[in-house]
């Protein structure tokens, strides 16, 4: 076990509260010194459930607390930028969220002010982590399918967030195929050049009256010459749809739901078995786990985290494309994206 | 069991004999009492195989047998259109292998000569007989999955066929994409209105040479505002890769691949199975089977096919219009496409 | 393509007229010159149906009849043994249905006349055909697994047949597990040297009224030291169930049910496919076309039958063992059985 | 969350470190006061690692410890009982790994002394806690496969543990199929009533030597009249296989193995997928977290733990008469064994 990380957790929501109790119970290299939510009573209510010693509303309380080596931003994307700039100057690690923000100018001054500071900084794409998909990369990356030709990825909410929620998300491309995009890059191992979006509303009317898709199909171009596909739905009858196929010169590599368990059953009817996890706190909770402890391992040995604030800026980037090519009906290069 | 229905088969390679073999031993109601080929030997030698008591060279001489009721087209694609015609000017019923043709104006003369003449026509899409294609259609049409959304057709063939071949098929959109418009339009009883186009030569920079891909991935959008993939390669190192997945409102039904066992091994170092139906011949024999036991009902139970020339013409302007959108590199409408 | 053999059919009643229709449709290499059953509007139904020139009512006038080379012998088991004398005293190869006969002196009589006359016999253990037993045996005779040293049978009908049938079947052994018996060894290839029967009735109580069991585990003793054991239920809710796998010293070899598709469906309920195929008929078709092709290929190219008297023997020895030990509650050594 | 209980941990190699880590870090309502391990350096270097204050080599001192209000036994089996009876006396609940002891007196004296004190003891037959068995019981118990009639069990192990273990382990029967025992009487809901033993040496020639079998077939007769089976073998070169099925009179319900990931790979020579988890450590990690999250409930909320002494007399019961049943090559009565 490596040394201790003094951690401090901005922002205890849902996916924060997450990362805290991991941090507490399943990390032992981790030691939360501090959290802070603007929700005062929330904040109160997780230091205590994991015995936290010092509770903030402020963040910025967390960032300047001088044992507080590496902070954990899990606050609302619009804080994201300002809290990576003051974390940086002030010296800490930071683990952020996706997205990053939903500017790029934004993200690109965040990304300077970490480089400047020379601190690191990881990107919350936990799929990365995921036992499936981090198998599948090391097939690919070993040669088993030889050079990847194809990529296809499937990518299905089990319903849609609230519209509240929908209209300060950044839409679709930013809030959920961004998790795709980034798994396209991670897979393949090669940069997306270009981005064809055909889409539509058939979950519900009310999205698009916000401005927003809940159906993308997405053709993906790579540098290598590849092609890939995501598929998005913001609702799966059947819960939570998170598959990978590649395909290569030698042979393919597909990946299949997790489920709660491995029984099946057959009666006079058919033969059948449990829906898959439902939703992302059930499916990705390991990845999770081995997301931060991944973080902190790298806080501890002074190592380069394996998902940067670039990999968390070219899956913005390819989200605008994707809308740009939506909204104008054909192809788009990624060139014209990838300088802010 | 019907009446019996006289049958002429014209062209007995590959295809050919397949039909043949099945029309002989395993659909009683067919007789088949004249084969043609130009290639009289294997005429000849079909002919004896299966007790065919006419052989012939000239195809024409089984169109204007007067005993044949319904002539069986398997020869060269640019004869069907010319056999079509005469074989709807002697009043015969048709069964033709697909394509058609790889020219929209002929197909038309030959669909308007079938018109006139008031005879069937079924056009050679195997595939809507495979036993779990047909399910899937069936759960779909049944309301399963409610209102259908998304569809990815992944097709993949073991190898490519010879640079010969490929010179004179049409190329990859007319001669093995055709399968997966036509299964598009029948899993989801909607027409395609639109096709995305990306594609590539990653298997054999010979086939570039002769002006055609080996890796396509399709977008298309359907008349009913659905969205769907066709993935297509010409080398499959596992063998010939068949499935389809459908996603709609309540629910997906998917396919798999067929395998020629069921069992498993487990050893020391895996966990694994053998490899899938190698291609098309062993894949589909029995929906081969079942396509022409289907023709000879209609003919015998005078009721229409469920595959007419005009699906038939439909899957080629498909292809054009794929290809047309490959070559502009944007999105191509069919409306431009349905008219020649 | 082997010369043809001229084959006479006895008993064309479920599976006589399923053989019949191999014969005629899917074998080439066989031709139909006769077929007899008791029933005489039966034996002329299937005649007509494909093309066999000689009815009979009387058996005998196909085992005399001069063309005929090998006879197929599918009528009721008290006929078995007298039509295999008579047929070998006739010289004619036999194909002769499970069980040869209820009674091992009647068998011994039968198998000394096949011997004597030096013609070929072999016995309908249609399993040994199908696709996954084969490729099992395969693998394990390859070397796969190792040393074989577990062997698990599973074998289920639908539901148990009339009681009229079970009165005169012999009983749940030499009926059902007949068939399980002869796996057991084929895939072992080592013979059974004692079984313990547990057994109940717990689908029907008239099954105990007439003296026969319906659900049964028997544990089996190979002479290589192996262990196996074999389940059977006469109703399986869920259709014919009929798996094994083989564990040895290197790995396990297991088989699955065959679908009559690989269509998956999703929906808010749970993940399910169709039931299995569901009994003899539809899930072993290709078995026995298999099963006959081998036998007529057999006869055609002068060769031993792979299924021989001496494996229908010992099968009913084994079935009688297993009853032994079922009433007296005790394991049974098959040396005791092995002669009459 | 329920109060915090107070715990102390007896023995920590292995099972008692698992125990412990998981008492530490992932179940909230559980406080570890104090360890024992007759080795003091791994007791102090646990203690240590999880921040436990007291550290004893004496296990008398954790029993006896005032704040100490529940005992986790993990030390030798031989100390079991005696720690059961001291801590009973000593009025505190006791969780105790399988087995209770090898010697039905002994057991008996401890169940007394604990039913004396009126505390709890639950047993560590961790595998009801795994979530595929749990839900096929759930499905079982629920009606889904209507009235249970046959079960099967395979557990088989990677790898035999060493000689010495096995010496002291009480054989293959109360070391291994225990927690097969175990299984069976929860899966079933019935008592098992009869017991046949069919079993070798085909792994090492070695444990013979010290009088144990690594192969065994057991056959189960329930009082509720089904049947059932048992299949052990100390070596799957596969890894760790633990499945089973349970068929009813209206279905059966099936457990698969548990995998590291869902990856499939498909090249020019199979389909594979990696082997399953290797063995208990990988499998039942997430089941022995909820057995302890259970017993640790069962104390806070003064409810009756869920697996008790009597279960883990029984299951001693059982292997005894599965033993017998092997030396006496016939079926054992469980009537004998139910009294000591």
């Amino acid at each position: 076990m490596g040394r201790t990380v003094n951690v401090g957790v901005i922002g205890v929501g849902r996916i924060g509260a997450l990362h805290l109790r991991h941090l507490a119970t399943r990390i032992p290299e981790a030691h939360v010194v501090a959290v802070a939510d603007v929700r005062a009573d929330i904040a109160r209510q997780q230091a205590a459930a994991y015995g936290v010693p010092e509770v903030y509303e402020d963040a910025m309380r967390v960032v300047s607390h001088p044992e507080v080596e590496a902070v954990v931003v899990c606050s609302s994307t619009d804080t994201h930028a300002d809290l990576i700039k003051a974390a940086a100057e002030a010296g800490k690690d930071i683990f952020c969220e996706k997205p990053i923000d939903l500017d790029l100018d934004r993200i690109d001054a965040a990304l300077e002010a970490v480089s400047d500071a020379g601190v690191r900084l990881m990107v919350g794409f936990n799929r990365r982590f995921d036992r499936d998909f981090r198998r599948a990369k090391e097939l690919v990356e070993g040669g088993a399918i030889g050079k990847p030709e194809l990529l296809h990825i499937i990518s299905r909410d089990p319903s849609p967030p609230p519209l509240e929620y929908l209209k300060v998300s950044g839409g679709i491309f930013l809030d959920m195929t961004i998790h795709d995009f980034d798994m396209a890059r991670y897979l393949m191992g090669s940069e997306i050049v270009e981005v064809y979006t055909a889409g539509g509303v058939m979950v519900d009317p009310a999205i698009a009256e916000v401005g927003d898709l809940d159906t993308v199909v997405i053709t993906l171009r790579f540098a290598n010459g590849a092609i890939g596909t995501i598929d998005n739905s913001r609702r799966a009858a059947y819960g939570y749809d998170q598959r990978v196929e590649v395909f290569g010169s030698q042979g393919v590599v597909r990946t299949e739901n997790e489920y709660p368990n491995t029984v099946w059953l057959a009666d006079s009817q058919n033969v059948r078995r449990d829906l898959p996890l439902h939703f992302f706190m059930e499916r990705y909770v390991e990845a999770y786990v081995e997301e931060m402890q991944t973080f902190i391992r790298c806080v501890a040995e002074d190592r380069e985290p394996p998902v940067t604030g670039e990999d968390g800026r070219i899956a913005i980037a390819l989200g605008m494309a994707a809308r740009r090519s939506y909204e104008a009906s054909r192809p788009v290069s990624l060139a014209d994206h990838m300088s802010s």
